[in-house]
């Protein structure tokens, strides 16, 4: 059954409502993320209007996880005490209701990666964010993936993510030079960003925990909520992509033009069928 | 027993003398404090003049807060292993006579967190700084407080402020729009500071550790420590509010500020009794 | 037996294929590094072309050490499970050929830290690099050391290098305001960088990694490695330096400084003897 599309018109409509909503309610994102991109998650966060938490101890994430808007899952360093404090705080948001989002963060790269994330997509994450490489691999296609940086394109990772989103019923996004988001039915490609995003690291996973953000005031439709986050950070990477003079004034850049967003920019998603 | 009030220019000579201790003799800090935190407190403490360390394991971190000028335990990403070291460094710190200062990050928020919270205020901090939601739930009251952002306004946290200094001998610092500093005595409210500092994470946190060391300088009078550590906060940040375009630009501009304040810019604060 | 010294020209030419290597293969470089300075290390290591990879999990480390291009093990937040993953993580790199970088941060403080090194150190890193206290302690000197800035200058360091480096069979990489590089036989000094430097947390640990970056395109010449790593943090340093307004702004120049160091600029280093 395939959904009936929206326009691009209407995509971008949803996408301003979903940023005045960030903006308004402030949702609480609770962060089970990895030490290189702590800080700077927190301050995408912020700059976007939500409230990040980054609460991850086995005594209390559970618990947060019941009370928080949304919940971010990333393996970027992972470590055996940190996984089983996801999968508790995973199970606890689904129990609650309360949407999650998986960044399986180079899960391709060693078999304690791959077994965590295994575990954790059968907790049903809401959505799915990684790069190319990490959605092929997940689809259990072979990938060029080294360490944390993709060796692959999106285009090459849409089949993957299509089959992911299907058989799993979740909401992938695929990001890179074009992006793709897909939930099985609907998809649609978002270009814009920098070639400098890549070089400021935890760019992807706080565009993980800007999803999360999104999901909070989006539940009842993920897809949107993904579609909404990777539109903001296309936009904001473009504008601060051109007035930096390299990676270290565009990370600084992005987060005033994250900050400075309006919604009624937000006219970027070309939804594909 | 009422303390005589300083006069307001010459509480503002305490914290210049106390600015240029903390710059000539670079005390060192010792830090238990959260992952988000860790990096940008470390720059604002160099930026201060102060050495920061952020040693926290069990095995070193006791041993190592009898040589540090001030130790600050902040529980914002708290875990089990983590509270254990943290009360062991502030049981240490006491024996040794090393001040120590308290950041109750979202202590209402679990009842790992307040049962935290409540054993590390049983070893006697120094010093007690938070936001206005965290002071309330820290008297017993009901706070507002959702995941780490306050939801109180500073003037509602000064009855409670007033009451925990009084009750358990400490200064009690709680920061906001206009921050509150009191010692159940004295007692002072520091205005300037800019709107873009809680859009960048772990201000607060950094603003503690700037506390630790202005401790370092100022052992017989920790209220002093804390009232200079404020001010220096409240001016350099508006110096860097002024010329921000977002909280990207204001992150780096605050420690630009923070390295360039000058003593006798500290003519801010303003005692109330 | 003393090697052949090359020409400040030679050493230089050696340094600009390093660079250009680095540019083009884009190592993957293993950290396994502090909290403090796992965002800014991977900045650094993105700004210089190279694929940084926090991997630190016992579980992993180990095996992923055998794919890496180098490890990189630096003590600064050093705790009892990190150290049997470093101390695991070292042994897999020796066997496997994989060159490791040893960073000795504060060692000299606690008999944690230094324990902590001793087994390291016997594990045969490639390449050490500390500050002037650091090495000092290593080489079984009394150092001035305070926390993690040295109380030392580098020319009194450099007796400590050189014996170290005869006995151990290792590059040592002394930094500080004029840097010191020997591998017992070659030596040679570097100037260039910033006063800024120091107040910028982490800018050693980042230089590190940017040493492991260079080993891993020069597994045959680790003293070559060093040099040129050095060489760039002193032009970049002393071109932010140049625009910097403050220790803020000094950070993120020197990532863009980084990112824009063409080949040809690295003339600096001269060579001792």
């Amino acid at each position: 059954m395939q959904a009936r599309p929206l326009s691009p018109a209407a995509q971008a409509r949803i996408s301003q409502d979903l940023l005045e909503a960030v903006r308004r309610d402030a949702p609480l994102v609770q962060c089970l993320t990895n030490f290189v991109s702590m800080n700077y998650a927190a301050n995408v966060l912020l700059a976007m209007g939500a409230s990040p938490a980054m609460v991850h101890a086995a005594e209390e994430a559970p618990a947060f996880a019941r009370v928080s808007g949304a919940v971010v899952i990333n393996i970027g360093t992972l470590s055996a005490p940190w996984l089983e404090s996801m999968l508790s705080t995973a199970e606890s948001a689904g129990r609650a209701g309360t949407p999650w989002v998986l960044d399986p963060v180079a899960h391709h790269a060693t078999a304690f990666r791959r077994d965590a994330v295994r575990r954790l997509m059968d907790l049903r994450p809401a959505i799915i964010r990684g790069n190319a490489s990490e959605i092929i691999a997940l689809a259990g296609g072979q990938s060029a993936g080294k360490g944390v940086d993709s060796g692959n394109a999106v285009a090459q990772a849409e089949q993957s993510a299509n089959a992911i989103a299907a058989a799993r019923g979740t909401v992938v996004a695929v990001t890179g030079e074009v992006d793709f988001v897909t939930d099985g039915s609907r998809s649609v490609r978002i270009a814009g960003g920098s070639a400098l995003m890549p070089r400021v690291t935890a760019t992807g996973c706080a565009l993980t925990a800007t999803v999360g953000a999104f999901a909070a005031v989006s539940r009842a439709d993920p897809y949107a909520a993904a579609v909404a986050a990777l539109s903001c950070f296309a936009i904001a990477g473009q504008r601060a992509g051109v007035l930096a003079e390299g990676p270290g004034s565009f990370a600084w850049r992005f987060l005033d033009a994250l900050a400075c967003l309006e919604a009624d920019s937000l006219t970027h998603a070309s939804p594909l069928r």
